[in-house]
This record gives structure tokens, C-alpha cells and sequence, in this order.
């Protein structure tokens, strides 16, 4: 395959007045006065590259260049490569059904994700997922410092974790078994051994609907930790989300530009009660009942309140006991409520978390009120009847902190290959 | 909760002649002489607590001590912890159904797995997960500073990647569906855009067998690269395997040493063909036909001849066309066998990998010979009809590595919640 000893350089790496050796894919073909002007993609970036004479070469086409660089101002980035050999790796059968040499890719979000494996080429569609990919190392690698140990846990389980509704049947030899709704239970008995414990994974919910917002399967980043109270959960999403953010800054700062965002940055965020919430909603004329969630239009209200007074972020807590699952942990000081919270990112719903109970008889009669069958949660159940301590959790979902912080209005710009309803393939 | 406004120290930090404040569970209590001996353990490790008195604590119990420590060299560590106070924060209900205080868990593996959220708390048991967590983070952290971006791709798949057989069906709305044998097409697709990827995530295996190498749910850890040839591929993987170990001295050192293991070490990985391979066990009396893959138990006596040679790991390449999936690369100098490779670890293969096909004429041929319709994989097939680089990947099973490393008679050990066809629980 190489035409020359050279080492590889990668596009963004080329100086002038080199040898160089580049690999990659050819963005665009120009020919003009006798030259042919190729723009070459790698994973790094691209680069113009000039050649003498006719070329023979459609988009796309894989190639190796062996040259020589120089300094040209015309050039975008200030540095081309007079080619000396072009070796055609790879040659396309077909054109690409769309246009992807333009600043912005003109297709649909359907054709878009008919097409994934080509939309992805263009620059600005990849960049969505090199921040996503970012800000997952940085859930990570912060955790793993805060002393927590990576699970991961199954996805094929017995039982439904809260109750019967939006499960996936799976074909299991000789019993029912359905695909997880969430790693909770998994992670919270994995505390009474890690006591600290994190895991990154998919998550199904066979949704009826179809929203901007919804998918059935999406990739959770649940936390879980011992020896905690609710302030100290949201101090520690607090600290996550700045070095999720940092580790975008750092690892995909290009990604960053060419979408043109700017990183939210916050020394603290505002910790509003579901209550007060919804006094600050009904004086923009939106009123809930007392025992019920807000709904996606008063998230998004309450975003633009908080918004106006500079904040992206904020956690509204204390959410009532019948909006939360059976695990949630009432409020000693007002059993009405739950200590549970839910973080809004410019009015999108991206974390939903709190205290778990951990005392045993507790548990056992909050499951009965929720009418579970504690004979189905025995593995999870005896974890709490040997002894389990005070603690907490929360799960954010990837593709939603993703979309909200590129600024997509549907989710699926931030999901590699999505399932819904009506999507399967590719 | 607190008694004291103390911040809370870890076991593993305490150091002589301090006021602490300590969280953790009850391991043991031991009586003697009007003292009571309580060892306590948290994440960090455990320490001894001297109290006066009556105490009325069993095992596992949850708790926090305030008191002073003081150097004492009888006490495990040379530090225990004189309590001024304990607060129970939880009261276990009943025993555990073994005893965690010994230095190996004296249980079967059906009571482990039946008793997960218990056994766990067992240091050797749980050491095992420790140290799969720094292998999985080693692998991510070593890749991304290789260039490579994470993807999540879809678990839900319309059509089988490599054939129909041991697939688990989903009962999706609408049409059939399936849990995803390995991320395998995606990740190439993804090549195309992001030249270099990996992804750590479930895959699903409906086995009918059942032996102790062998899951329904795995954790793959799965890597594609443009731009590589075979030798680069082994090259990346030695590399990256060198990352891993290193990890896990880092970040695990302490579960190194509950385990007794010694990690391997190595400069180079030995490579073999299979045909050579073959010739070694033939002269060991164990003969396979030319298109035969290794079964057990040549993987077992190959990983024996090499390791008196000093070689925990050992690269078998180039399996004839009939064992490889229609993908695999056939070596243009011998097109009877193909470019790809398994790494035996300790007589155990933990990779499977190999270059890919990338020209599309090839790849339709190819399938048409392995009788699939090219119809069902029309989201894959146009990457590479629009041109793809050359590109080789692989994947290691992560349960199956940390296992083979920490000596475990059984994958069981080394996964949390396995799936297999009798177990479905925890």
C-alpha cells in the first residue's frame, strides 16, 4: 500500500516545507488553469493539495499523497502540499447523495440518519459526536478520581425495575425476560460492596410515542454513591458537569468551533424546590396541581426564567412521592416529598436523580404501597436486609446533554443511530 | 446523619494521633478483656475500632465512628481508631448466608452468583471488578490518545451481522428485531467518518451451550482503525495491552495484591499462522484439517508450548476464508486464508480481529459466497460503495481477560450479573 518510507502525517499536523505522506479521503476536486486543487480529509482536519495535469479522482475516492508542503496564504490554513504521487485506495461506485463540501450539510434529519454511515462524513454532523464522546471520557475519568469503581451491569433482566409499563420482551430460553429500563437497582447494591460506583450503557423504553426528545434506547450515565445526602449529590453533579465541559474544551475544541457553541460555565448552580418552581410558573400564568411533575412546556419556561438570570443549569428538588419511583427516599422532614431532584439544561430535562432508601423495612413498605411483589426483587431486596448505607444517585442521558449543548432540536442529530418507532435500521 | 462536623476520612487515609470520623460496615466483632474490637471497612480498605463496653453490633451493620487513632502495631495496618462515638446508620435484619471474614469466600459459584449483592462485599470477590474497571479504563484512555473517537452504536439490530444463528429476538413494534451479535458493521461504517473508533458495550449471544468460557451478555471492547495493515493492527493491540496492565497496576494495585496475581509483562507478542500453529501441536500428537480454527484444547497446549517459551500472549493469524465472517480481508499473496488474527492469553483467546474488506466489488462478492442478500445490508454496503479506507479492528472480551488475569476456573467470576441459559437473576 505505501509508495513511500515516509511516516503518515496527519493533515492538521502538515508544516511547510516538508516531505509528507498523507492518507485520507478526497472532500473536493477543482481544476483551473491547468492545475487540480484537491481538498483531503482526514480524521485530523483537511487540506488543500495541488496537482499538475488531468486527475481523474471523484469525491470521496480514498487516496495516499506523497509531496512536498508549503507555506500559500491563499491555502485554507495557510499550507498546501504539492503532490508528487497520488496512489487511489479506494474508488467510489457512487456519488454521495448529498452535497457534504458545504459549511452545513442541506438534508433532512431523515435522510440524514437514512444515510448515516455518509452523513457522518460531513464535519459538522461528526463534530456532535466527538463532543459527545468528550464529554462521556470526562464522566469517567471524573468519577474515577471521586473514587468510584466502572460497573457494568446486565441488560437482560427478569423483572421490571419500577413497575410493568414500556419494557422490551426479549425471546429468553424457557422463561420471560426483558431488555433494562435502567441500571438502578444493579448500581445500588453495587454500593453496599464499591460503596462509590458509576456505569455507562444503554437503556431501553419502549416508547408509544415519538417525540424530539424521546428514543428507545439511549446511553445512560449513572452514578451511584454511599455516605451521601442530597447536597452533596448536587455538589457533585456540580463538579462532574465542569470537568464533562473542560474535557469537550480539551479534547474537542475543533469539534466546538465548527459548530460554533459556546461551553456553558457556571461556579455554582441554582437549587430551586419543585414548589417554589411552580409559584415561579404560575406567575407566568402556568399552574400545576401539587403532586404533579412539571410537564416539558413548564421546563422549558422555567429554562427561559433561569436563562434571563444567566444560569443554563439548575436542579429543581423535592419532587413529590407519587411522581417518583418506589425507591425514591421521602423527606424525614415532609414525608409528602421525595429527596429527588431533576437538572434542567436550558429547559430540557437531561439528569434525573436523589436519595434512595436504604433501611430495609422502609423499602419493603414503599414497595408495597407501590404494589410491587417484593418476591420478584429478592437479589436487590437482600442487599438492604443485610445492611446497606445512606445513599444516592443520578443518571444523565448522553444524547440529551449532548443535543441541548450543540444545540440540536431533535435528539437523534445526537444519536448515532437512533431506534424509535419507526426506525430500525441502519 | 453527622455527629461531628468533622469531614470524613477513608480508612485507607488515617493516619496516628488524628481526629477522624469514619463511614463504613461492620466487618467483624470480636470481645475481649471489657474491650470491643470492631474491624470496619469502606471503599478504601479496613481498620481496627477499640471501644469500651457493651456493643450491640452485628456484622454488617452500617456505621459511623467519630474517635482519635493512634499507632498500635498489634492492630492490622498499625493504625486503629480509639471511638469516642458510633451512630448505627443501618441495622441489618439478618446474616449474610456466608462468612466475608475469611481471606478467601468459602462458597460455591451458584451461591455467589445467587447471593451477588452479598458476595460482593467479599475483598476477593469484589477485587476481581476493580480490576476489570481498570482494564476497561486503561483500554478507553490509551485509545483516545491514539486518536480514536468513542462511538455507542445500536444494540437493537433489524438483521444478524454475520448470519442468523444465536441471535435473541425483541419483540419490536411493528417487525422483527434483535439483540446485536457485536457492534462489528457500525464500527466499520463509522470508520469511514471517523477514521479511528472504539466502543465498550453489551453484546448478546444466544448460546445453547453452556461452559465456563461462554455467556449470553458480554462486554466487548471493540476497536476499528483506517489507514493500518495487519502488522499495525498487532502492533495498536500490543500497545494498547501494555496500557491496560499498566492501568491496572495504577489504579488496582491494591486488588493485585488481595489476589496474588502477577501481571504479565512482555516487549513484543510473539505471531504465528495458524498453519504453524498447527505444525506445533501436531508434533504434540493434537492434528486439524487445513480449514479447521483451533478448538479448546489446541488453544490450551498452544498457550502451553508458549508459555515455557516465556509467553503469556501469542498472535495466531491468518485463518483460512471458511473460519472468518464474510468481512474478513483474504491476503492477496495467499487468498485461501485471510488477514486476521485471535491473541490467546494464557491458553485462552480474548481477541478476535483481522483486516477488513473494504472495496465494495470485493465485499459483494464476498457476501454473495457467504449467501447473504446484500438487500439487508444496505446501510452497511453504501459506506462502501461511496469508498472506504483499508481498515483492520478487533475486539477483546472483557470478562474473559480480566478472568484469564486473575486466574478464574470460570468467566462466572470475573462478570457481575451473568446470563446464561439457567440464569436470568440476580
Amino acid at each position: 500500500m505505501a509508495v513511500t518510507t515516509l511516516p503518515r502525517t496527519l493533515v492538521r499536523e502538515v508544516r511547510p516545507g516538508e516531505d509528507v505522506r498523507l492518507q485520507g479521503a478526497v472532500q473536493t476536486v477543482r481544476a483551473l488553469g491547468g492545475l487540480v486543487f484537491i481538498v483531503l480529509r482526514d480524521r485530523s482536519g483537511m487540506i488543500q493539495v495541488v496537482t499538475e495535469g488531468e486527475v481523474d479522482l471523484p469525491r470521496e475516492a480514498v487516496v495516499e499523497v506523497v509531496g512536498r508542503s508549503r507555506a500559500d496564504e491563499r491555502a485554507p490554513g495557510g499550507v498546501e502540499v504539492q503532490a508528487t504521487g497520488i496512489t487511489v485506495l479506494a474508488r467510489p461506485a457512487v456519488r454521495l447523495p448529498f452535497d457534504i463540501s458545504k459549511p452545513v450539510l442541506h438534508a433532512s434529519l431523515e435522510t440524514v440518519l437514512d444515510h448515516r454511515a455518509l452523513s457522518l462524513r460531513h464535519p459538522r454532523v461528526a463534530a456532535v459526536f466527538r463532543i459527545a464522546a468528550a464529554l462521556a471520557g470526562g464522566f469517567r475519568e471524573h468519577l474515577t478520581a471521586e473514587g468510584c469503581t466502572e460497573i457494568h451491569t446486565s441488560k437482560l433482566v427478569a423483572t421490571a425495575t419500577e413497575g410493568g409499563a414500556g419494557l422490551f420482551s426479549v425471546e429468553y430460553p424457557g422463561r420471560p425476560a426483558y431488555l433494562a429500563q435502567s441500571p438502578q437497582l444493579y448500581k445500588q447494591i453495587c454500593v453496599g460492596a464499591f460503596e462509590r460506583v458509576f456505569e455507562v450503557g444503554a437503556v431501553y423504553r419502549n416508547e408509544p410515542h415519538e417525540t424530539a426528545r424521546h428514543l428507545n434506547e439511549y446511553t445512560s450515565l449513572d452514578v451511584e454513591v454511599g455516605f451521601i445526602d442530597l447536597d452533596g449529590l448536587l455538589d457533585l453533579e456540580t463538579g462532574l458537569l465542569r470537568a464533562m465541559l473542560q474535557a469537550v474544551q480539551a479534547r474537542a475544541a475543533e469539534a466546538r468551533k465548527t459548530l460554533e457553541i459556546t461551553l456553558p460555565s457556571f461556579d455554582s448552580i441554582p437549587r430551586i424546590r419543585l414548589s417554589e418552581a411552580k409559584d415561579r410558573l404560575a406567575a407566568h400564568g402556568l399552574t400545576y396541581k401539587p403532586e404533579e411533575d412539571l410537564d416539558p412546556a413548564g421546563e422549558r419556561l422555567l429554562g427561559r426564567v433561569f436563562a434571563e438570570a444567566g444560569h443554563d443549569f439548575v436542579f429543581v428538588t423535592h419532587y413529590p412521592v407519587p411522581a417518583r419511583p418506589f425507591y425514591a427516599l421521602p423527606d424525614p422532614a415532609e414525608p409528602a416529598v421525595t429527596l429527588s431532584f431533576d437538572l434542567l439544561f436550558r429547559g430540557l430535562e437531561v439528569t434525573t436523580g436523589g436519595m434512595r432508601i436504604h433501611d430495609y423495612t422502609q423499602l419493603r413498605e414503599n414497595m408495597a404501597r407501590f404494589h410491587l411483589n417484593p418476591d420478584s426483587f429478592t437479589g436487590y431486596l437482600e442487599a438492604f436486609a443485610c445492611g446497606m448505607p445512606p445513599h444516592g444517585g443520578f443518571a444523565i442521558g448522553l444524547e440529551r446533554l449532548t443535543a441541548q449543548l450543540v444545540g440540536a432540536t431533535n435528539i437523534r442529530w445526537a444519536t448515532l443511530f437512533p431506534r424509535d418507532l419507526h426506525r430500525l435500521e441502519p
